[in-house]
């Protein structure tokens, strides 16, 4: 049995509008209709596999639980990193989490923002690696390159990989992003794989690698690891010692100096999405070129991706040439193709106005479920409040404001003071300005309540929590 | 004394996603903070100037009241046009309605969508045709062409105009719109101006033109003028004569026929907005020609115009040449600035999706004031509803819905079966399935209110009315 190691605790911005700190591309749905972490997932489960571990950390945990169970996959563990530390470190808790229940299990670490379209094409591939890395082997995942990228690393073969179902090779050496002509010498030599960052090993194998090569971060991760604290489901690794391992990258720190490497080539298709460019190439497009995605219209456009990530927001294209649009209800970028890199400057810029869309949704994701604020006027706010089954918000009052809490999916437990109501659709509760209340959702169904804030002061920080399921504070 | 008769019952498209049927770009904001009607209404105001009159249609002449009220300029009369027929029978129709009063006073007949930067200036001009028009004379103002535009009529004068301080000059004759070759001709000749539509004269005289060249039109509009009823402030014109006269422009009608024409040439900057690439010729402009309206950031972009209508909408261009980005938070329209006359295009395919954003706001404006939806979902609706000072909704009940209200600002006086109470900020009002209600403002601020419906079926005609002070159906 093979134990996926999903690493999901990235938050890139190439990809904003859509990907955003709080709230990052791999949660979000850019190609099909599953997140692409569901769909990193789902690629690694099945005969073979085991339950996967997902290394994240703290702010997306709540959203990797509520993905994973959208999906029906029960995690084997949730490991918290307490900040991102680079792959190395990540990578070596999980094998020192694996190491205590079965030190000679293969775990399958990869990242969960990237796309492969063929996903039994890339299970065939993993199985192929799978004898390798029970021989002890350190097993590389290389991509067959289409182009001469140069955002990526480059595995070097002794010779060119043939065609056919895919076997393990023996890999010479790592070869850094190399620069475009590089790029085309690489491509054109024909024994070049891109570095996708997927690897298969024994839990037992990468250790040893670890200590030949990296002893260094052995003994902070370790403790980490040891002193984790359970909460909730998830394992927090202990902050202290884990601010001691370095940031460093996997590649760095073991993968370049190992000799017992091995790689399979993979030729069925793979992207990292990592700009607007490639998802662009990776969507379905028409003669023209055109990729379209919700409610979008082109017109005589070419080469062109307009997304419109609102079923209510019609994008419309006319007469467009490399044009990349992506719209959202509350931020827009519009971009040439050739400077999708250069999105992270739109990111920045709106940051130094400074715009809450360069890092915040408007909808927030919360232990409990989400919200959205609706509107906003002079001395009052309407949200959206949708509660999962089961969950609670905290015990709270607030020192500015009344609420008007009107369900209108559900069922609400609500306490006011000592009055504890069931409240159900089409029902409504007032919240008088200091009173100490709770919603909670006892059913076996999403609640969903419109709340009306009057009141002189609406921050969210007007609050005082008394009680937490979550351990807010 | 000279009336302003405003033309603003036109509809146009070509500035979709601003411009819109249900709320026309004359009502729009598009460069500066006043509306286009606003400012064409201020334009005409002052010293020499009486109230003025406006001719629109049934659906605006609420926008009509509300924007000018809001700019605090009070209306002679608002003619209702019972549909649209062009500018000849809506110039006939004024003429006949100032002939009651004074025959011999001046109008000054002007579209309501056209910018002028220098309003002062503009009254000069209109100040140095005032003699000629007390003479019998017809007439008309003459824009200096600064380019070889293709989409005006032009006026062809006996000499070029001089510089200097705008004085009357014999017209010629009216130049239908040239192709591209002509329009260069027309430029380089020097004594052309375009037609802008913009006229002044008596009524007595523009009334025996229309005698003179266009008879069958004065019968059917003294008609519809004679049997007009007034209703709340508007003269509603008669639809059965109104549907007899023809569907034609005072250039075709009478001005092209009229030998008694005068021009005055203007030179001080002037455009109809005719489309997006005006817009952006008119709008300030950085040194690499990028202009920019609302939470709009550009990066590395050339030639570009940059529109963001919502303050919560951040819009983002990244390394875009010729490009019109307009954002507003249900629809947006990306196009190459050549493309800007085939906008109607985009409006074409969205009304054949349908998407309602072909032809309507999120905003809903009424006689009472305005609503529009902030959320909907399985089984509810959330609404945002404005209420004008003194105004009140019908007494009307719904069969598949009940309403919860909840007053945010301002006061309400609901009524609900036989009870009638005042509501006011952060109070609240349940109203059940089937009860006549009915929501008044009976202050002297404007009322906001959230309502949630929620109900099986939430459409806007699950509505009995039974008493409307608007005389709605």
């Amino acid at each position: 049995m093979i134990t996926p190691v999903l690493l999901c605790g990235g938050s890139g911005t190439r990809l904003w509008p859509l990907s955003r700190k709080s709230y990052p591309k791999q949660f979000a749905a850019l190609i099909g209709d599953s997140t692409l972490f569901q769909a990193s997932a789902a690629r690694l489960s099945g005969p073979g596999f085991a339950a996967p571990m997902v290394l994240t950390n703290s702010d997306f945990r709540f959203i990797v639980t509520e993905q994973l169970a959208e999906a029906g996959i029960d995690p084997a563990a949730i490991l918290i990193e307490p900040d991102g530390r680079n792959t190395a470190p990540a990578v070596l808790a999980a094998a020192l989490y694996q190491e205590k229940s079965d030190p000679d299990g293969l775990l399958l670490v990869a990242p969960s923002d990237h796309v492969v379209p063929d996903a039994p094409a890339f299970r065939a591939a993993v199985q192929a690696g799978v004898a390798a890395a029970q021989n002890g082997q350190l097993v590389t995942f290389g991509i067959r390159p289409t182009y001469a990228e140069t955002g990526y690393g480059y595995l070097e073969l002794a010779d060119a990989p043939g065609a056919g179902a895919p076997r393990p090779l023996a890999l010479t050496r790592f070869v850094e992003k190399p620069d475009t002509a590089r790029a085309e010498a690489l491509l054109a030599a024909g024994n070049y794989l891109w570095n996708a960052g997927i690897f298969l090993f024994s839990a037992r194998a990468i250790l040893a690698a670890f200590r030949a090569h990296a002893p260094e971060l052995i003994a902070p991760v370790q403790a980490a690891v040891d002193q984790g604290k359970p909460d909730l489901g998830f394992l927090r690794l202990a902050p202290e010692p884990w601010a001691k391992a370095a940031d460093i990258s996997i590649d760095y720190a073991v993968m370049e100096k190992a000799e017992n490497l091995t790689v399979v080539p993979f030729a069925a298709g793979w992207s990292d999405l990592g700009d607007w460019d490639s998802v662009w190439r990776e969507a379905p497009r028409d003669a023209r070129g055109v990729a379209l995605s919700g409610p979008a219209t082109a017109l005589d456009c070419d080469d062109t991706l307009l997304r419109s990530e609102d079923d209510g927001l019609e994008l419309v294209g006319l007469g467009l040439k490399n044009i990349i649009a992506v719209a959202m209800p509350d931020a827009v970028l519009v971009a040439d193709i050739s400077r999708a890199q250069d999105v992270k400057q739109a990111v920045a810029a709106l940051q130094a106005k400074p715009a809450k869309q360069a890092e915040s949704f408007p909808k927030d994701h919360r232990p409990w479920g989400w919200f959205e604020c609706l509107a906003v006027g002079e001395r009052f706010q309407v949200k959206r409040i949708v509660v999962h089954p089961g969950a609670a918000l905290s015990l709270q009052s607030h020192h500015h404001r009344a609420e008007h809490w009107i369900v209108v999916q559900g069922t609400a437990k609500v306490t006011v003071d000592d009055k504890v109501t069931l409240v159900t659709e089409n029902q409504s509760v007032y919240v008088p300005l200091g009173a100490v209340h709770r919603m909670e959702n006892p059913g076996k169904l999403p609640m969903v309540l419109i709340e009306v804030q009057t009141g002189s002061y609406l921050g969210e920080d007007d609050i005082i929590r008394y009680e937490d399921v979550y351990a807010r504070e």
